[in-house]
């Protein structure tokens, strides 16, 4: 089950997704046991790893630009002995070309160049594939609700989620804000059939193959 | 995986537990695919259902006093073809005396009656299990609080939950609010090793034997 | 004092701005007692009524395209025996051309054309003057972002909004909530001293004459 | 007007009721410009000084038990030139009694005492007259709405805030969450006319003298 805390995994300075946020992205995403999954700006690798537990028998590609991020995610992954996480070191539009065909896409933070990594993603994705993304600024979220708008391939939904934790204080309940993330889900559909509703996933076929650097014992 | 979409339950004129607010009360509830649930107050019975989806090799013990929401949960059961739950028809506190010992308490309602509803499921909980309790109102939060912090061998931990959904309305991305829900978990604890944070749940042995009302094909 | 409860302003099937929003809006406006003040997409009116007890030796220039809208305006203002709005039916950007130079716009609806708009209100702002500016699509926030970035005259801040305002059910207190606004104050500052921080404004002077339809019983 | 910003006060270690919270209490509190205001848990004092400003013909009395606290208070009542807030050192229940018969009160903080503030409150505040408290408990919050319940003489209504303020970083707009804030508004009506309506507040007529000690120059 998705829903690890905060506190079990290794951090370092980098800002890690909040388990609330995790798992609405994660439940939002669908993912099957033999998924083959990309996530974007996978900082820490919390949702990485929880995405590489569900797709159990697929596989995870967890990429990040920052070598604090890379040697953190090769971490966790460890401690919570995942061995199907694949992690790329690198710009997410160019190590995007480097993945195979992918059926579920987790965008944890898009630094500014969320179209670009959305038509990368687009590449890759199968029909019937979903996106699931998190934003934390107005403009990325604004361009990807823009790039959505040109498709008629894809159907979206999307939520904001606002999370208070309650501390103890002297006996009392007291509640600390997190801040506000929004999370967009995008269901990648065949041209014909578009239409605005969100529809179930049926089980995808798989037939990737898998390339990239391998962490673990394997 | 969990997260049905609210549409596809069968609807009647009581109000349901929104697909968010079921994901997050879920994941927290940690259920084990043996694990025997309970859930108060259980409404059309979406989160029922979903819980006896994950608790596969276990039950789930539906209890409402409505008849209405009795006939919701027996219709969406069928629906959804989940066998695993057991609908009981009357107040949360006695009910609970039908039920055998159990590892999750889920409260989706507790009709003004929290106290008396923690005490029946205190009385039935294992050591080791878990009760997440969604609140609507001030009172209900505060009473169990207050029943909690009487209580050496519970730790628990509270979130408020807010949602916005947003819809297009000619092209825009407008925001429409759900009503905030307080989601809190508290975890049954051996006396002796009481302390302010809650554990991951290890694996739990099941002794109980089922009663009762038996809907479904079985 | 700001803060007119929602139940006293006559009300059609155009939505009004919330109670809180209103006080929060005016408060961040920071009006003077001889301010001109315009507001576009005024509704109900409830905005300018409470501006214009506010400038009650200025003006407020209550644009709204919509006929209903200008109705409403027109016995709100009857009703709270304002007699210092000027009320314009018709777009935005052209009933803009028909107002004197102003100290304070709001913006309570921009109907998807922000961009217009600012550009019009910025023909008529003096500097000192501000912008407060409600949003409810991702899109009009977005743009009027997009266009303050373009601006180094202007310093602007921004929060978002949410309230939930509570009903008593069977004498327990349960949550209601309100639709989030974003809100954006916008100063406009002298080129030279285009600083990040949203200065005190100072008691301006005013030079403008008032135009077009005056209500009440002047 | 209502509104000074945050970084306009003198802070020190205490926490500091924000600006955005400020201005929709004392919008609830509809202060008149001769009333006698009594501000409990007064912090920084950055509700009283926003209260006298308002009361520029009454008094405010600013209470708290912290010495930190009375230092920042009379040097912030120094620095924006309000003379006419008395602040009393020690228990809000206590130098409640010193106070003469008051019009608002406003309670920035309970330190755990609701009960004990509203029964002294009470003891000197007028019919016609309110109290707006902030909560940041929920079991502070709870014994309000209890206290609230038992008496036929109170009208009440309840909002919860929730601000997110925007940070630019990178050119990007990112939202930062304030802690929410529980925002209750009683107003003390003669006990044959309860209803569950408020009212609006009539100006009321003073006759009340003041005691204790006075700061400023006067």
């Amino acid at each position: 089950m998705i829903g690890i805390e905060d506190e079990k995994f290794i951090r370092g300075k980098i800002p890690m997704t909040k388990q609330e946020i995790r798992i609405l992205t994660l439940a939002k995403a669908k993912i099957c046991t033999t998924d083959f999954v990309v996530d974007i700006g996978a900082g820490t690798g919390s949702l990485s790893i929880e995405a590489a537990k569900i797709a159990e028998h697929g596989y995870v590609f967890a990429i990040d630009k920052n070598p604090d991020a890379v040697d953190l995610i090769t971490r966790n992954a460890e401690k919570f002995s995942v061995d199907n996480i694949v992690i790329i070191s690198g710009e997410a539009s160019e190590s995007l070309r480097q993945v195979p065909r992918i059926d579920i896409a987790l965008i944890g933070g898009s630094g500014g160049k969320i179209r670009e990594i959305l038509q990368a993603i687009d590449n890759k994705l199968k029909i019937g594939g979903r996106i699931v993304a998190n934003f934390i600024t107005i403009q990325s979220l604004a361009n990807c609700l823009d790039w959505l708008k040109t498709r008629d391939d894809y159907d979206y939904e999307m939520i904001q989620v606002q999370i208070n934790r309650f501390n103890v204080v002297g006996g009392l309940d007291m509640a600390q804000a997190l801040n506000p993330v929004h999370i967009l889900t995008a269901k990648k559909i065949p041209l014909k059939q578009a239409v605005n509703v969100i529809k179930l996933p049926e089980q995808k076929v798989k037939t990737a193959q898998v390339v990239g650097l391998r962490i673990g014992n394997s």
